[in-house]
């Protein structure tokens, strides 16, 4: 993940992950018949459905939301792997990651789509577009200032609060 | 424009250019002495400050202003131009481009605090904030989607107007 994160997808190979790991080639390629299946490995281990959002307060879900989303851009792929997505260097690191992230953005999609119809946000939200929003809300940050602060998370609450309620 | 949307700027070589130009290498250095100076003319002329905003109607200048965004990640630097933003792959390119890209945003931000000041929105909005959001909407849809579609403009200003509204 370091790797990647630093020098996206490219710089993830069987060598340089036996490097930085000090084992022999062997042993990796004992578990995994090449860098594309290594790569789905680590990050579909860290890439998962969005699981059971905090009970009542509506808020903290997108605090939860966004903590997520974070995490995955920030600490799974980094800015390497996001680059990477964004200009399709390698076409199947792009179908790999797009393959992992669905099945997470499509529960979180649904989880927008529970609460509008429950009546805790409001009625005519596009929650696709929500959920776009906020990977973009990072991203943004990312790409005007080279890095997101710490504080990026609370200010992005408030902003997105107000666009989804 | 068209190399360094497609491959970033290491695509961007004196030699790519005139061959894509159809003239002589010299012909080029006869203006700018190397690429970089090239690609800071290029974009330089294409990001400006943003200029006199649509008259009256507050919704109608956010839709003015995501357009010009778009304009910018979409038209002038692509995905090529993005993503070597965000990874920083060639630092002097990164600089280049927050060079021609701060006058935009901080007189983006300046008129956003008009609007705050003159009441016509809310009056805790983060303007910077705001304006990091109103890239990230282009980026995050690009990050999931590998496009940016067309009806992404009035889905975003629904949202972004909900944000700052």
């Amino acid at each position: 993940m370091t790797l990647l994160r630093q020098g996206g997808p490219t710089a993830v190979t069987v060598e340089a992950v036996a490097a930085r790991a000090g084992v022999a080639k062997t042993t990796i390629y004992r578990r995994y018949s090449d860098r594309n299946e290594l790569m789905r490995a680590v990050i579909g281990s860290a890439v998962t459905p969005p699981g059971q959002p905090p009970a009542e307060d509506t808020r903290e879900r997108l605090t939860w939301a966004l903590g997520q989303i974070h995490a995955i851009l920030g600490e799974v792929l980094g800015p390497g792997g996001v680059a990477a997505l964004l200009d399709d260097r390698e076409p199947a690191f792009t179908t790999l990651v797009r393959d992992l992230l669905t099945p997470y953005t499509t529960a979180l999609v649904r989880l927008i789509e529970d609460d509008v119809a429950a009546g805790r946000l409001r009625g005519d939200l596009d929650a696709d577009a929500a959920v776009s929003l906020m990977f973009g809300s990072y991203l943004g940050e990312l790409l005007r200032h080279g890095a997101v602060g710490a504080d990026w998370t609370p200010r992005g609450v408030d902003l997105l609060w107000h666009a989804i309620t």
